[in-house]
């Protein structure tokens, strides 16, 4: 599934390519997120116009709208929506936790109540698994716990040993349920352990010892300090196999992407380009800038000069801040589609850096350009 | 500006060509309208993918945002929305009274508070004129009242003389008020005398007097029975002269479209489709349907088996149902580009019909189709 293609002399910065039946996707890459069956504002047609290559779904919302029953009738999520290049799912653990206030976690799994209508679910791992069988993705997640930060040592243990229990049932599940679709879809461990030196190496262990097609370090981006998260990803990439690719969960910032990849990340997520283009957050190659700021109302300039998107080739700042002010839904479109052509043109740029040989260079002198602005 | 190329044999229907600097337009057309410089979800290439000819602008919304004085740095409303197609611009007068609720009107014009921050502005007939001016529209419209359904008659008849004072008012400014960006602007006239024939035909006979780019029939759709609206439609298009173009303002329903052709209108607008887009009612050629509806929850086909539009070939009634019961954006900017592409659709075969001489057996067959569903 998984080719490495060569690495940095420098750092631990990677390139391969990753391969599933609904396409080749060039690593490092960052994945779009479509929590509900569309990267929110967008259609397919744009993602692929911006050359994104794999998109991730949540199996938390796409189990509740639009369930199990309808995306097995429609032959899965890709036709569902339309979207014949990969799918990354998630578990649908993140959810559970972070958008219901009362989750009863056990052993074996978690109740929640919907955060639609109130009514009751469990998780479990084989649930998960059988879920992201019937969305039919082509990369399916293990169900975990993410664990908040900080939290006491104990918690920690007993949270990751669990994790890895189910991670164990998620593999018998994923290798017991049939493939709906006829395609093959790959299974990901996920690394957790919280900011525990310890408890990340053992959790990583145990996860190869078990065996997946890919390995992601999760439990990451919740609130720890940068430099945390930075040497739990070195503990955990040191042990991963450098056959397999890894994927950081979650994140994040570009100054995050870049790091992560110059610490041996291909894989990211993150819903932070949408979510902040539709709060008028906009990335620029020098700076994060806000659009509704008054500055911008006789700006005729692209949102960025550099930029080739069709945002900025054809739009104003002093427009976009115009759909802004009068509530304009073209507004959300402008932003959306400028900030995954940035995220995703970073990611093509290290890439090339990567296999340029200069990839430490460029990495210093962009996050020099990002820090000014995004502390 | 008007070149009128052929008319039905039974019917008054019309086909025509209006020459503007931005482009022909081929009658009978339907206006999308652009509110506050965007036709809501969309972007202008969509527009054009779906062959719109001309958009319509409403002066009231652009002068409170984004203002003259950003539009005159902008160079105009064409620049600043990248629309080079032809613009018409509404007067402002129908927004100054349906959405304020304490307005002062007097002979010279109306005071206002602003629907936004309750600021006081002032319209009169060269104020309007000077706005449409700065906005750079194609095409613009006198400062008139649009008279309510019902209204006592010496109501009509003091508001058809104020408005057919200030069309004179407004023929003077326009002609005193230099063009802002090069290129020919026209001034339309607008007939009103409610549903009292005696007021139409005055309105409409010193309105010719006067002398008009073209003519439109205002003060109609606004809660009066059908049958009195194709009557002053008749009474005024009797009046009005064959070779300008005649425009029905705020008009309407599929049906509403076809009775204007067959009665000799050849433009409209109407927020009918892309309102009603968002609130998930669809056009169709065998009516109309709401796409929240349960039964389309496993509905796998378009929204519309013989409509080529992007939404049509590319997404499912099941999938857009989701959408908009999961409140994405992607919902509301599929079914407004259906809509809108029906609109255009039904206008450029109704215009192949009449020059087929084959409209009015077409046009019977559609209205029974449509009032199945619309009544």
């Amino acid at each position: 599934m998984f080719e490495l293609i060569t690495k940095c002399n420098e750092t631990n910065a990677r390139v391969g390519l990753l391969t599933t039946e609904h396409g080749k996707i060039e690593t490092p890459i960052f994945m779009p997120v479509g929590t509900q069956g569309t990267v929110k504002t967008m259609t397919p047609d744009e993602l692929l116009e911006n050359k994104a290559q794999i998109i991730l779904g949540n199996t938390y919302h796409l189990y509740l709208r639009p369930t199990q029953e309808i995306l097995l009738k429609a032959g899965g999520l890709h036709k569902f929506m339309n979207w014949q290049k990969p799918i990354l799912t998630d578990s649908g653990g993140y959810q559970v936790f972070s958008l219901n206030a009362n989750v009863k976690l056990e052993d074996d799994g978690v109740t929640f109540k919907s955060h639609i209508d109130g009514s009751s679910h469990k998780f479990t791992p084989a649930k998960s698994i059988q879920i992201q069988k019937d969305i039919g993705s082509d990369i399916i997640m293990v169900f975990d716990e993410c664990i908040p930060y900080p939290a006491e040592f104990d918690y920690i243990k007993h949270s990751t040993e669990r994790s890895l229990e189910w991670a164990k049932q998620c593999k018998i599940a994923f290798e017991n349920e049939p493939e709906r679709y006829g395609f093959k879809q790959f299974l990901f461990g996920i690394s957790q352990g919280g900011t525990i030196p310890e408890l990340r190496k053992f959790s990583s262990k145990k996860l190869v010892e078990v065996g997946f097609d890919g390995y992601a370090i999760g439990g990451l981006a919740v609130g720890e300090p940068k430099d945390k998260m930075h040497e739990m990803l070195e503990i955990s990439n040191e042990i991963l196999p450098q056959n397999k690719p890894r994927y950081l969960m979650g994140v994040g910032t570009p100054t995050d992407l870049l790091e992560g990849i110059s610490l041996g990340v291909d894989m990211f997520d993150c819903v932070m380009p949408t979510r902040n283009a539709r709060n008028a957050s906009i990335f620029t190659g020098i700076g994060k800038l806000n659009i509704r700021n008054a500055k911008f109302k006789d700006d005729f300039t692209p949102l960025d000069e550099d930029c080739e998107c069709y945002t900025c080739k054809n739009f104003t700042r002093a427009y976009i801040r115009h759909l802004f002010i009068a509530k304009e839904i073209l507004g959300l479109r402008l932003t959306t589609l400028h900030n995954i052509h940035f995220y995703l043109k970073l990611m093509r740029t290290a890439r090339e850096k990567i296999i340029e040989g200069n990839f430490p260079l460029w990495k210093k002198e962009m996050l020099n350009k990002f820090r000014k602005i995004e502390t």
